[in-house]
């Protein structure tokens, strides 16, 4: 009978010694393992959610010559490209559906013998500017921007009201207007 | 003797108040964290496999001229950047090993008294054009074309078949084919 | 008192079994579990790091006209945007503050009856070249070129020396020096 309880003993003894590290794990290192991976769960949805949205790119071009008056704004109505719907092909507008760094890039041409000049625009503000034409060939430029939008701001080409000068976009050429996210911000 | 015997049963009381605590992080935390950190991870490496890859942006240039047949391809022969090896300076083209949005913009000069019409195409589809020429001058132009590409889709420059004009592409000037991988899909 | 020994006995059977669990968790469980959660966070920090920096991006225009000697450093002097501080408008250049791939687009517009070449360069290496030129109209041009950058390797824009016309560039017209980080490599 004392051997049995000796024997109970020194199972306890064990048993207390290990229940001992448990409760080093139960009151130190699991609190803190756990706070570690919420902590870096939330970092990684922070990331995720910054990086892994849809692509937000379009290409539109225009299907018919137009005669744009002053400050007219250009409709490129033949949607190619719009991922993340973000480009309106009614208002010829795009609008940023996130706040990021954007490229742009507006292609256009004149007919001979014309000469057009387009505004790039935020919202009401030139970002850039391309101007195309030639006394007898048709002439073509493009010009390429890089902006920072905010959220719901918008970007479009309208005719360079200065210029004083209506001129046929030629059809048949890619007149176009193309942009896409680079980067959230 | 029962004084021992109770000793090991105060003990005792203890282990079992800490076994129960032990058990409570064996049966219930534990394969709880393990499953949250079993899924984070997962997340992660879904994560950096789409976005941690090497680069994929290419540049080649023209070093002569060409005097390209109706829909001939246009072959940059000077390749001054490939990350990621999706040009092919024979072939002329460059091949998607991702799905994803794709930058590329083309740049051609024409001799003066000519012009010279290029087409982008993504395999058998126009998706960018480029037109330039002058009575007199050398003229270029560049137009810049965003896609969105499947692995495997071919994007190249070929001479426009219906401009019916076959001219010098002018040698020295960096008529250009550049691209590159803007997001992965 | 035989009894209570027994019960006892059954309880310390129990708390043995679960401090085998607990010093199964102890011994192997948890620090694996820690080690994880270590690497995943190290690699974590490693992609945060890479993907989640600041935007890098910049666009300056001519708010005079130059007529730039031979090789003369073209200052695009008005800074539209500088997300990073990494374009120097005292010196018109771009420095690179991460090694990564990078989109330029140079655009030059040439007064009627000149032309104008320009070149862009990776410290002292073309990588890029535009010109434009009319008889009589203003004519313009923009070329887009991505390159690879180190850290610290700058990027400018320069009168073509070959090209041994010095032409006004003309004002009112945004010729423009833009650029951005694509990725970091």
């Amino acid at each position: 009978m004392l051997q049995l309880i000796m024997l109970f003993a020194f199972g306890l003894i064990l048993a207390s010694a290990e229940a001992n590290q448990s409760r080093f794990v139960n009151e130190l290192d699991l609190p803190e393992i756990v706070q570690q991976l919420d902590a870096l769960t939330k970092r990684f949805n922070d990331l995720e959610a910054k990086y892994n949205h849809g692509p937000i790119a379009f290409k539109a071009s225009l299907t018919r010559a137009v005669s744009p008056g002053p400050n007219q704004r250009i409709i490129f109505d033949d949607v190619k490209l719009n991922l993340g719907n973000a480009y309106n092909h009614h208002l010829g507008g795009f609008v940023a559906p996130l706040n990021g760094t954007y490229l742009f890039s507006v292609y256009v041409c004149s007919a001979g013998g014309h000469y057009i000049a387009l505004d790039l625009l935020r919202n009401s503000e030139i970002i850039g500017k391309v101007q195309a034409g030639d006394e007898r060939y048709t002439a073509c430029s493009s010009e390429t921007t890089i902006d920072k939008l905010n959220a719901g701001d918008a970007v479009y080409v309208q005719h360079h009201g200065g210029s004083g000068d209506l001129v046929h976009v030629q059809e048949d050429i890619l007149n176009s207007f193309t942009g896409s996210l680079l980067q959230v911000v």
